[in-house]
């Protein structure tokens, strides 16, 4: 097993940082703007990525805890098999001015070219939920920063 | 163990690249701008963080391999005990208009916080990086984005 690893500090309150992580609509300003469901625990969300005009898929989770101003946990049900059965953590902290969020994609079968690319693909929407946070305004798909030379 | 892993797709040659991981002044324009010492397999290099004029710390590497447009390896010999002993490599391949960097940080003993933050840090710099092949200018230290409440 071999997990995706970050920390971000966001100059932020926790709640503000919890309500983008916790709710459909703060995940779509930040990760994917085309993001269905209801983020309820037991519940499932839907995350559709697409680059100039074209779907590219995205992943469904459900929704495993919502610990208010503290922790939310999802466990991918549907998307690329490697991401299948994987979960997905965000652990927050208040540190004086600042939101610390503890990530985690845990659940890796192997450290596959691909795993590489969503370590970087994580660290790059982190810094979408810290511009979100910090200044109103995040960089979810399809207007993130693309770092592959096809599929993203 | 556990590791630091990283893959970003740059539009550029495989050469540009290369050049900006193998050289001291390549380093000093996407990582640390305090970059001293001689990019030469058993040589030493020197970076140097600093934030508002203040000195936050380095680390020193050892350079174990310099491998034209496709390879190079580091060993950090001074700096965090967390990263002592560690390597550091970057694997290149041309593919397209594009190059793409793999990325290593391995040989980490513990997924501690300070790792989370790295791996995060290292995603930031390899997106200077990037930024420095296709548009002629990075982001190194001190004009890095600050992901931290305190040192970084």
């Amino acid at each position: 097993m071999v997990d995706i690893l970050h920390r971000v500090g966001m100059k932020s309150s926790i709640d503000e940082v919890y309500k983008a992580l916790a709710t459909r609509e703060g995940a779509a300003a930040w990760w994917a703007s085309d993001t269905k469901g209801e983020s309820k625990v037991g519940g499932r969300l839907k995350f559709t990525f697409t680059h100039e005009g074209r779907e590219l898929g995205g992943f469904d989770m459900k929704v495993l805890e919502l610990q208010p101003a503290k922790r939310v946990l999802w466990q991918v049900v549907e998307g690329p098999a490697e991401w299948v059965g994987t979960k997905i953590s965000f652990d927050l902290k208040q540190e004086g001015d600042f939101c610390l969020v503890l990530f985690k994609h845990e659940g890796w079968k192997e450290p596959v070219e691909f795993m590489h690319h969503c370590s970087t693909k994580w660290a790059v929407f982190l810094m979408s939920l810290k511009s979100l946070v910090e200044n109103g305004r995040g960089a979810p798909s399809p207007n993130d920063v693309k770092i592959d030379n096809d599929v993203d």
